[in-house]
């Protein structure tokens, strides 16, 4: 496998609606999405275009979604994930099930519309790692 | 100010020597510079390529290191800062301190030997965020 583009870096937040004002008037952001619901991951998300990747901020649907912890831990939000692409989604997946990397879950559609995984931090050097196929057509 | 690039990611772990085998052999980094010392930072730094920025693996170069209490709760290693480019530093802490927030001391050189500062996580969403002076002749 080769080292492919950081798609995202997943910042948690506590309130997309009062992080979009720090992201356009602080940082100069100018290529901010509209924030939409992923259910499935328990997540709403808003994609923040910087010159090169992105950042995704990611708020809680509700107590029982998988950020809601680590907004227990870091009430002001913070770095949670970083999110790689690949060609193809179950050759990564053989890839890294072969370099005996704990997946957390099987495949399923991510914020982009392709398939994602996520690999546990105590295989990834302490970071929660997203893998995802890159969209079709490119950047 | 407009938002730029996403110089990289830093991540910081316990041993570059042994964080280096995992880049290399489970993510498939081609492009993994020498490891240097960066005694005014207190850390010993290791870039490694991805197509379109840098993961910046920072370790301890002894118990005063900045890292340290960092390494102390995330004995694992993790996502430790995001660091932006901007066309001039003197301008970029002007800009920072207008809007209020906290640098972390004055800018510096950093590992790319361009000027740099941090911004307090807790004016940044919780996010450790350096700035950096783009290297001149550009990338």
């Amino acid at each position: 496998m080769h080292l492919g583009r950081l798609n995202h870096v997943g910042v948690a937040t506590p309130s997309i609606t009062d992080a979009i004002p720090y992201w356009r008037d602080v940082m100069g952001a100018t290529g901010i999405g509209e924030p939409f619901d992923l259910p499935a991951q328990g997540v709403k998300v808003c994609f923040v275009d910087t010159p090169n990747t992105q950042i995704e901020l990611i708020e809680p649907l509700g107590p029982e979604s998988p950020i809601a912890a680590f907004l227990q831990k870091n009430p002001a939000g913070g770095q949670h994930h970083l999110c790689y692409e690949v060609p193809d989604i179950a050759e990564a997946k053989a890839w890294f099930e072969e370099q005996g990397a704990r997946l957390l879950g099987e495949p399923r559609i991510g914020a982009h519309g392709t398939p994602i995984f996520f690999v546990h931090p105590r295989d990834m050097g302490g970071v929660l790692t997203e893998i995802m196929e890159s969209p079709r057509g490119g950047h």
